[in-house]
């Protein structure tokens, strides 16, 4: 069930990665490298931090085939993806759980502290975004837009939270997917987002 | 006492980290990420490179709280830190000569040419600094400023130096300290830089 | 032979690292630094992605020293640099294709699957290029001009095919670089690029 999420995850994430390519008028190459990198770039980061070699898809090369196919065919359908915007957004909440749930799971198997397991999580989610924005050249938008990076924060305090209290696993997933997608939608639905800090001073 | 320095030189640069990151309106998520990054990125970056894991700070959950906490705590207190910018330059240089330390200390330890060494001291030294400006889409200042990576080196040099020569590791670090320190601060003081590559050939 | 022509090559991929940082006014250490990562920044993502430790370049400093003192040196040059475009073309495509082979040999040898061979190959070829633009704070040029990183695919592929045919190495080596550095000449000469991907949708 994780596993087919994650998939759906990973194809959107693509396909939002081609987009933002497609943008700064990259070629393919430009659009695959870009697509990869959203889909695949956070779990990538995530492996190295932890030091868990080989890293995840270096062992399943069909999800390398999966997000490359994902981010070109993405390019002939861009018109359509941008009318399916709101199919796009729930996607992309489900995967940002998908991502924050297994990265923190993947922590915990290798016996990390708490704090280190949150990040894990967390890095999970949002490091594949945040790749895609450097690269495009422009400041990440997970650090400005609605609730993003603290959602995958109150997914990643609720899984680990139950996973600590001895729920069992299926219930510790379903919950925090119902609780990050309802607070990702609700975010976009009134435009919630965290207090911004604006500073004019001098660089010093 | 290069503990304390290092806990002091990561909330001061922590601290700087936020405060980039308020100049381009993140939210207090975004302020969180950059503090942490410019306070751990450095070692961490070492870390990677140098195949050292698990990495440093995920065996010390309370950096984490620290850089945290250094970060957001600086957002109300900004005007402040502002008006504090002497203190802080020299907590910056201080954090400066502490990260090149234990960096070169670090490679030395697992048996590294020397060149390496060198080189493990400025990334722990710089990295973060680069990390943050990357993040905050601008040319790195730490490429473009006063003696900053010249002191890094300069301080790596003087300390593996002294390793080698026999000198009591007490010594060592002091007399890091006591050049890294002064020759910032030097260079501070009358705008001293290195000489600036300007190139203005056609890209091909 | 191979390592001759990566000497040549990571010598000349260090040079035009400095000329781009010099296009940004950075100082000789920023030099040296975009210089060193341009040159050894794809081997070392490699080796970090494919969690080959300690990393190649650490375990022969001699390699620190070349590309530094190419960096350094392309200072005086720059004008001469300029003049010889043709030449550096040259020599920049033999690089791409020396770091192509030497990237998917490494993986080979590791056991790794065919789909990380070859992106093994690419990440060695054209990474190093990637920092270099994104340390200089604009959208890289690979994802944007003539066929770069598709030579590099190619390359890749036609080696790794050699390899599972049985073809002799030196056969197979010499093949790739016929294959690659024409295909990268007659790209250059007549301006050949990919389809580019532009898209003007609003962000979601």
């Amino acid at each position: 069930m994780l596993t087919l999420i994650y998939l759906i995850a990973i194809t959107a994430e693509a396909m939002t990665g081609a987009l933002a390519a497609g943008r700064r008028n990259m070629d393919i190459f430009g659009v695959a490298v870009i697509a990869f990198l959203t889909a695949l770039g956070g779990g990538t980061v995530r492996d190295i931090v932890l030091g868990r070699f080989p890293i995840g898809w270096t062992q399943h090369p069909e999800y390398i085939y999966l997000v490359l196919g994902a981010g070109l065919i993405a390019i002939p359908l861009a018109r359509h993806i941008q009318r399916l915007t709101p199919l796009f957004l729930f996607l992309d909440a489900l995967g940002l759980v998908a991502f924050t749930v297994i990265g923190c799971d993947v922590a915990l198997g290798m016996g990390y502290a708490t704090p280190v397991v949150v990040m894990a999580g967390m890095i999970t989610g949002i490091a594949g975004g945040v790749m895609r924005d450097v690269l495009c050249n422009r400041v990440p938008v997970v650090f400005r837009q609605e609730l993003y990076a603290s959602v995958s924060l109150v997914v990643a305090f609720a899984f680990i939270l139950m996973v600590k209290l001895g729920v069992p696993q299926e219930v510790g997933i379903f919950t925090s997917f119902f609780v990050g997608v309802v607070l990702r939608m609700v975010a976009l639905r009134w435009q919630l987002g965290l207090p911004v800090f604006s500073w004019q001073g001098a660089q010093h």
